[in-house]
């Protein structure tokens, strides 16, 4: 088989979902992965490292960079920037590494526009009332706060339509096999093996020609 | 997990990519699959049972499903008709079996205009050197035939991009594996879990009320 680029996977989900940890475990649990790394201008919070959460950097050097057409996507929350540099990603797909984005349908959008060969997985806990269950049984959220998230879930499961695949996460272990099985199974999407077809309807082409 | 509808599954491929053999090992391998018996006017060869191979029927009867719109598609070679009955599809996919059609690629486009959740996979040998190779291997066709079927395999080449997977038949028992993960994947499209979608969506309305 030959070794096409990788893939290009946007991970989204209620907040809830537990897409932090399904995305953690699967770069420890293979090979294939690379997380994308989002740049911000918002100040680092208290233990958040330089190239580890994000890249920090200040507005001049980031609106520098949206010049250079150097972000796949980029929103300003807040007023501040937050972005998924170009060349990083690029470089990662370009190896053959299946390349991780964990942002939200917004951007999830914009990249699927750009890039109409990315994966868009949309993670969910099994019911809207285990979502509720998970976000009160923290005990650390304000019932204002809940209210929020249950009202931005409720918003974000108006555009689930636009993702390719949704996986529901209720065994953490169960789901990360899900999501592994699904990247694999879209590496056999036409869209990723445009190579292949081209060679192989070639040389069909060249042997229906030479046994005329 | 909501138990949905079962998947509507085609299976098409070149002549000489092995898609029989890996039907009747899916089927044998995984219960979840039925397979659909086309139906077909041409008489019966050596050996070949009513509602085994084909169900055998007349023009006239053939005609009279026609007319009740009994068929997912049909077609007419050298003057016999093919077609798959929709009763039977139908009601395997309600029971929740994912029924698989063994079916060339014009049937496949019909298929998939007239049920766009159906899911198209065109298995193909690793190159075309290979199927090349495995036609003239048999040793039981005319150089004739043999020219006949590139010819043939190069004009379906044309419309591989039709499919939603490009699955190669390199290894029996790893492509039927591969099969069935990409069965077991599609069953997380949007276009699947229509029911999971619209019961999230409206019980994340009604906490997003009640929170208010």
């Amino acid at each position: 088989m030959i070794r096409e680029k990788g893939i290009l996977i946007v991970i989204s989900g209620f907040s809830g979902a537990g897409k932090g940890t399904l995305v953690k475990k699967m770069l420890r649990t293979y090979d294939n992965y690379a997380l994308s790394i989002s740049m911000t201008t918002r100040q680092p919070r208290e233990g958040e490292r330089d190239g580890v959460e994000y890249f920090f950097t200040d507005k001049e050097q980031f609106e520098e960079n949206i010049g250079r057409d150097g972000f796949i996507e980029y929103a300003c929350y807040c007023g501040n920037y937050y972005g998924t540099p170009k060349a990083y990603v690029e470089e990662q797909l370009e190896a053959g590494k299946d390349v991780i984005l964990e942002i939200e349908i917004q951007g999830a959008l914009k990249v699927k526009e750009k890039f109409p060969e990315s994966l868009l997985l949309f993670v969910t806990p099994p019911s809207a009332e285990e979502l509720q269950r998970r976000l009160v049984g923290r005990g650390t959220e304000t019932p204002e706060v809940i209210a929020k998230r249950l009202a931005r879930a409720s918003e974000e499961s108006e555009g689930i339509e636009a993702y390719d695949y949704i996986v529901v996460n209720d065994d953490l272990d169960v789901c990360v096999a899900e999501l592994h099985a699904i990247v694999d199974a879209a590496r056999r999407a036409p869209v990723r093996r445009e190579q292949f077809i081209k060679e192989i309807r070639e040389e069909l082409k060249g042997f229906a020609k030479g046994a005329e």
